[in-house]
């Protein structure tokens, strides 16, 4: 592109501090060895970019440029990059590598611009990595050519909440056919969970969430039952036991709260269940359990972007949606325009949309 | 057998309240409906009888008739039982489908002996079950026929211990050749996951325990290494992480210590570790994790008898036994005559058996 090789002007959206953003022109320099720059076209704003923004991650540092779950263009590559070429259609991903240890070292202020990965920029991306990485090992892990056709208004949700919440039922999971699932949380991630679990041919899926609101939504998407536990007297594990006569096969806990983790695992079978936990909690958290939960035999496990291998997996995913085996594009209630921003994560708070992408 | 239909006296070890057992004769009815009367020839000591007699569980009931790792003959059955036949050799298996939510309640006092489960008697034990368990069912998971040829003073520990941590490593973790592996706990249970750990083919076996007199039976059950936490002045977690790059493949808990638990936990690899609790903490007990050692996308789960279908399974290990493709004989440090229970539970204390087997 003409651009290669120059510093770029475009929009970012800041945050200075915990709580708004604020649009702003900032620049982002060529890519060095190693690194690729992104002409982003599109980006889902996902909770984590909300939990970052409210401070949830004591060692992030502000200023900060949140945002990941991005669609582009490759601009340019530095020197060494073999793996990605100009104008590849993209998305970048959650990077593997760098989540638990080292995810929030990599989120940088404004003042390292050459460095900054997640953000909202209104042209071009640029990507760098902590010295210890290997040059083309980054993109490697956080970069995915995909398929041209692809709509990238639509996709950009692949590189985290879509990818993560499908792959915790057929990744993570194993989710295996006519079994009975259910999914605590019913936001995008548990959404997504839910077409997992219909893709690999669940029999029964309760979805759990207590804004009744996204019922029919999750019912649109694969969810036999929904259930609200405020409707109910007694704990939801007990609930969904007797609904289940011995408890689910699978769990899969997408909202983040120490009590509905307990729950999910406790609404498992107690001898072959299978919980996923996939919410995070705050930084420094602890949860207790009655560690019998575990010993008559039930398995317990996390999952990080659904168990997909970035590069290798997620373009298959992509063409898996253009030949139309599920539909993605239901998640997606709400597309702005990148100024308005601050409305989207407005929304998010507010309940009202399930994921919300913006257009650069 | 010629005692069919009548009563029998025999002795029994009694415990009348948490403590001390006692050596006194009781009376076994024959057996009703859908029960099986056994002729105990020997029986193994487990810790989960320790925990009992210390009055660990609750909810059980004194005066109680402790002991579940037996194998005998059957003497006679019941109204309706066509899957047992007398005079076949049989192990007591702890039953799988009463382990958690039922276990406690089938300890039944000696004032209902025609009921009683789990005991050591010189010469008979009759089985029933509550009422809600089909007649059949019951001796479909507790009784095990296996091969005649079996020597029952070696093959008791088949019933509880031994399959218990061999499985664990076999059938939970399914660990795989080339894998490394760290035992937490070097008893009884520890050991037999060892010997599954070496028998799946794993390349490296580290065991982990305060008491180092247990290393040199480890080394030659499969241990490549033993360390002693308390050698070290940092988390033995972190210990393991450095010896092995990024932690185990698999780890183990053999203890139920919370402490050990976590540890185990934290020990495996953050991304691709499967963590397998065996220990039982008392009844009750909570544990606290962070949530992000399971976010990362490892596997915690627990295991009852290793895993293993009592009926279909213990028989073919009974017969792998046989063809020497294990040696558990090793694990067996004592045999004492029935008399001497006490002084077998005495060693357990002291840390000086690791199996001691009570004759008949």
């Amino acid at each position: 592109m003409a651009t290669a090789g120059k510093v770029i002007r475009c929009r970012a959206a800041v945050a200075w501090a915990p709580g708004k953003l604020s649009v702003e022109e900032v620049e982002v320099a060529p890519p060095k060895a190693g690194e690729v720059r992104i002409k982003l076209v599109a980006t889902g704003i996902c909770r984590t970019d909300e939990h970052l923004l409210q401070g949830c991650f004591p060692n992030a540092e502000f200023p900060v440029i949140p945002g990941h779950e991005g669609a582009g263009i490759v601009e340019s590559v530095g020197e060494g990059v073999t793996s990605m070429k100009p104008v590849w259609r993209i998305l970048l991903c959650l990077p593997l590598h760098l989540h638990g240890i080292d995810f929030m070292t990599n989120l940088t202020p404004p003042s390292a611009l050459h460095s900054i990965k997640y953000k909202y920029l209104r042209l071009l991306h640029s990507i760098s990595e902590p010295q210890h990485l290997l040059p083309d090992k980054t993109t490697q892990y956080t970069v995915a050519k995909i398929d041209a056709a692809a709509p990238l208004d639509k996709v950009c949700l692949f590189g985290c909440g879509f990818s993560t919440g499908y792959g915790a039922a057929i990744n993570t999971a194993k989710v295996k056919p006519g079994s009975t699932c259910a999914v605590f949380g019913l936001g995008g991630i548990g959404l997504s969970v839910v077409m997992g679990c219909k893709a690999a041919g669940a029999s029964r899926i309760i979805g759990v969430d207590i804004n009744k609101d996204k019922f029919a939504k999750a019912k649109e998407l694969g969810a036999t039952d929904c259930i609200n536990p405020r409707d109910f007297q007694k704990p939801i594990q007990e609930v969904l036991t007797e609904m289940t006569g011995q408890g689910v096969d699978y769990s899969f806990e997408a909202i983040g709260h120490k009590d509905t983790m307990i729950a999910a695992l406790a609404s498992c079978n107690m001898s072959t269940g299978v919980c996923v936990m996939i919410g995070e909690l705050d930084s420094g958290s602890e949860i207790s359990i009655d560690p019998t939960l575990l010993l008559t035999g039930r398995t317990w496990k996390g999952t990080v972007l659904g168990g997909w291998k970035t590069r290798e997996c997620i373009p298959k995913l992509v063409s898996s949606y253009l030949e139309k085996k599920f539909n993605s594009d239901l998640l997606i209630t709400h597309t702005l325009p990148f100024a308005k921003v601050n409305e989207g994560f407005e929304l998010l708070r507010a309940g009202k949309s399930i994921r919300t992408v913006l257009l650069f």
